[in-house]
Parts: C-alpha cells; structure tokens; sequence
C-alpha cells in the first residue's frame, strides 16, 4: 500500500507543527499573534524594496538576494501556520480566490487597458 | 511515461503568471509593487483579529471565517508572485530558513521556558 | 493671567481620550491593539500607492487625494493614542531620535551620495 | 512684532525638511517609498508587542519602553514627511477625521456596548 505524497504546503504545516511543539512555542501561536508576527515578517521583507526604483534582479546584489529569501521564507511560515491554527487549506483558498478575482477582473482577450 | 505532478506551490505559480498575462498586468508586477501589495494584504487579514482576544475559533462567526479564508489566500497569492519574480523556490527556501532557526533557537527536550 | 496654548499633539490626544471614552471603547485600547490598529490604518494609506509609479501630486486625483488626506488622519490618531497609553511624549521623542539619526547618518557638507 | 509660535507638527516638519535636505536624500523621498517606510517602522513598532498579552507597562522593562519611545518617534516622523510631501496638515486632518468618525459612531450616553 503506498500513501500519496504530501503536498509542499501540507509538509511545510507538519514541518512547522514540529518546530512548534519542540520549543514549547504553541502557548504563543494565537491566530491573532500570527497575523501580527506575520506583518511584521512581510514588512522586514519590504524593507529591503523601499529605497529602490522596482526591486528588479539588477538593483539586488547577492547579500541583498540572500537575505530576501530568508525573509520570503519566513512569511511562508509564518501563513503556513496561521492557515494551520484556522483549519484552512491554503492551496484550495487560494484556487477559490482566483475564481473570485477573475470574475471582478475579467481578461480582455483584445487588450486590457484599465486596470483595478 | 508519467509527468511529476506538481507541486502546490508551482501550481499556483503558474496559474498566477497566466492569470497576470491575460491582464496585461506584469507591467505594474514589479517585485517593489508586489512587497507592498504583500503588505496591503496582510494588513486586511490583521485587520479581522484587531480587536479580538486571540482570534480562536469560537471568536469567528462563519462571515468572518470565510473573509479571512479569502484573505489568506491574497496573501500566499501575492508571495507566490513575488517569489516567481524573484526565482526563489519557496518550498527550498522555507526548509532552509527552518534549519537556520533550528540553530538559532534550538529545541529543549526537557523545558523551554525562555523565548525569542 | 493668560495658558500656554496646547500644541497640536496634546490637543488630538485630549480629543481622542473623550472619543474613547464617550464610546466605553477604552477596554480595547490596549498597546497591542492599538499598534495593530495603528499597522492596518498605515496599509490603507499606502495601498493608495501601490501600483503608482511615486505617489506625486500629478499622479493623484481629487478623490484619492481626499481619501489619502483621511488614511493619513487615521494613522495619526492611532499614533496618539498609543503613545498615549504608553506615557510618550510624542514630539519629544521624535526631536530625541532626530538626534540620534543625525549622529548615525551625518550630514555631509559637501555631497551625500552614500546612502543608508 | 511677534510671529506666531509653530506648533510642534510644523517643527518637526521643518526639522524633517531640514534633516533631508542636508543629505540630500528628498530624491528618495517620493511619497510612495514614504509610505512604504512609513509601513516598515510601524511595523519594528508592532513587533514589540506581537508575543505579549496586552502591551501594558507591566508587560515592558526599561529596554523595550525606551526601543518603542524611539518607534513610536521613527513612526511620526516619517508620517510628518510624507504629509509635508502631500501637502496635508496633519492636525486639520485629524479634526476633520474625527468629525467624520464621530457621525460613523455615535457615542450613546448610557451605554456603548456594541462596537465597530
């Protein structure tokens, strides 16, 4: 009998449960303190983008590569457990969502001009 | 001959490129736009446990749930297209920014008391 | 015999002190709510700017910039009352921290070509 | 004849001017990249308080009370900026907000028992 395979987001939650539990973390791991540690990830990430003209490859050495991947990670993580603490899936919300936003956003098969 | 499948988070990498494509929005997908759009997003899920205890299950009526399912999902959306614009493998990069904050902060198999 | 007039900062902080209490919304305004406040109000004020190449005045419209002359209000508000409750004396702070960052990053006479 | 004393906004709005200009950083400072720093430092602000239980005095030792005075500082000041970039007065915006905010929620005299 074989298993299917875990997802990657399925195994970063079981990943991140783990690293949870080890250190006795859960007592902290709110939803409301995720969404706040959360934010505060995505603004360390922001702040690598927020003096330069478009954060394209050419403006980034590699210090500055490294250090946004490690700060792109720990978003991840940090909504990989905060959807985990609210029972979502986040690969099927986020299938579900861009249902939703392709019907506020229609494509133009032609040319799309206007924008959001 | 089988093709892999793939992963959850290529899936949605791909399905956001086409979906940006058919709107002739990569113009504005700069990664400086995407971090602050991450920002804006995460905000608006933050935004539902402002007020709140901690967030728990029996502080959410249903409405609420399914509004933060949705923002959950603009977020990883958002990471998703910030990291494809970036070449960053978020799957690789989370797993490699876990054993760093395994160093960083290792696990106590009898207590672990103190934190961050 | 004639009062020193208060300045700005103590006159929103005694404004909003009577808004909350009018409303017995005190019980919420604990630092951390505030500051998470304070986070969503600062992410409605930049998504005006998110997909706009500066945010200068040519790039505004008269709704937007109504709107943004609001999120920049909201944002104030919550400041205040942050630092309210957490006894800080908003412009002398901030006159403190001038002088730090003016030892951090001195000016050059001649050319500032370095930065941050 | 006397002049009329600034207020303390308008004092840190020409500090903040003066502080630019003399490293020449207003190249930098568009009001896009204002607010994304805006974001940034209320987010170092928020993340003094993402792990505790309310943010109160009792919760901070004079390390952490004297980091936030300074957050709490860092967050004004770039708000004072991006305000004098927009031309909007900050406290008038205020007023306005809270006028428009008091009709949104009316205090009751007895009791505000159902909240936002």
């Amino acid at each position: 009998m074989t298993t299917a395979p875990l997802s990657d987001l399925q195994d970063l939650r079981d990943r991140t449960r783990q690293f949870a539990q080890a250190r006795d973390w859960e007592q902290f791991h709110t939803p409301k303190n995720l969404a706040m540690a959360l934010s505060v990830e995505v603004a360390e990430l922001a702040e690598h983008f927020q003096w330069l003209p478009t954060g394209a490859a050419a403006e980034l050495d590699d210090a500055k590569r490294t250090a946004i991947r490690h700060e792109l990670a720990d978003v991840l993580l940090y909504l990989v457990q905060l959807a985990d603490k609210l029972q979502v899936d986040l690969h099927a919300a986020a299938v579900d969502k861009m249902a939703l936003n392709a019907l506020k956003y229609p494509a133009d098969p032609v040319r799309s001009d206007l924008r959001k």
